[in-house]
């Protein structure tokens, strides 16, 4: 067979996995799906993602391609992937794609989706899957304050420092921030061109400060301005945080 | 302060313990809620369940009672128990009950609900607290079949055999088996006077081989009367079953 690249969807629980990329020593979810792939296709296979995922973030949708000359057909892809991986990370589906498709270059946009519980007594079934606020919140207020996102800004004060970073502009363009809420869980999707380090979770966090008052709604736009992260700008716990969707 | 008898539901993911009972070696919530109640009173506290559960096996409303002569106050329990264990274990409520109250022994009524995926890729952040079907199922042949349980019946033929029982009658009296679905998730909600050793899940894997046309649903009447386990009869997986509610 001629060497194809292929498009595969993947979810995965992030709960037990040291993040998307591979590392030296620890178990990634990059790491797992190279093995299996170079297992099923008998050569080494390198996989590349449409972005990493922390440690302890989760994915319904994130996206990845890879080089190979397999002779398993495509529409068996995710059977046989997800026979040799754990059962945390599912193969969604896989295509072919033409030879210069990109997972990360190519995306126009990812949606990430944030889950807050608002129980007093957090339920055992939720814990891995959202973060608990015991603290009232107002929905409306992080509403409100969401929408100073929107749109293209500087997002310095919305990131975390990483080392080695070559990062040379902290703007990035976001279309929506929508906070709902169903069943005592706060849903907050952010959908963007693309994000910086950490950005979603700082988003999140200064939201939550927001939503508990800690934080006044207007503060936003300034804090934006200001381009320097405080106090006001925690980071959400990872576990709330879902890679949702990435168009292309 | 004298003692005083006091009743507590639970909440579980069983996907790491050995169980509610305690074992001489495994850790068990039993075991886990007897160390944290002994530390918030300072003497040694034992717990008595309303049942207990296999290894795997989930609760949303296990009931237990203690005694202790503990200052804390009852409404405080939760809370201080809660802050002791792991957060897979949630102590949902507590109150004082009169001295003679026995979470087994007064137990009226217990629901068991059992839910099946039938999504062909497996979820998962459904894979703890879902069995998977991947084959079809015919969920109406599986509510026919369910009729057959509902009344007084001998379930030898739906129970394990366990070492050291000392049961003498096998029959029982089950008040309903509600079959439904949603989103692609079959619940199967049971609710019986009292229940066999596995036999939730002896029940729950004959109306999944019902569900997948390898057991026709007029079999059940005969199979239940012949008292004798058989192939139509597997222990369907722990994971999709939890113990929902028990009466008093």
């Amino acid at each position: 067979m001629p060497k194809q690249r292929y498009k595969i969807t993947i979810a995965y629980d992030g709960t037990k996995y040291a993040g998307w990329q591979v590392q030296p020593k620890d178990v990634t979810v990059q790491s797992i799906l190279e093995k299996a792939l170079t297992k099923m296709t008998g050569t080494r296979v390198k996989i590349h993602g449409s972005g990493r995922t922390d440690q302890g973030v989760h994915a319904r949708g994130q996206v990845a391609h890879f080089d190979s000359e397999t002779a398993v057909p495509v529409s068996k892809i995710p059977i046989v992937v997800n026979g040799l991986i754990p059962s945390g990370i599912k193969v969604l589906s896989a295509r072919r794609v033409a030879p210069d498709f990109h997972a990360r270059r190519d995306a126009k946009a990812k949606e990430y989706r944030y889950f807050i519980s608002r129980k007093i007594i957090e339920d055992p079934f939720e814990r891995l899957y959202t973060a608990n606020v015991k603290r009232k919140i107002d929905v409306k207020a992080m509403r409100r304050a969401a929408r100073a996102f929107v749109g293209r800004h500087n997002f310095q004060a919305f990131t975390a420092h990483k080392r080695n970073s070559t990062i040379v502009s902290h703007v990035r363009t976001i279309y929506h921030v929508r906070v709902s809420e169903s069943d005592g869980i706060i849903c907050i999707a952010v959908k963007g061109q693309g994000f910086l380090y950490k950005m979603v979770r700082s988003m999140v966090g200064c939201l939550i400060r927001v939503g508990v008052g800690d934080v006044s709604p207007d503060c936003l736009p300034e804090i934006l301005k200001s381009c320097k992260r405080t106090a006001k700008v925690p980071t959400a716990q990872a576990c709330g945080l879902f890679l949702w969707k990435v168009w292309y």
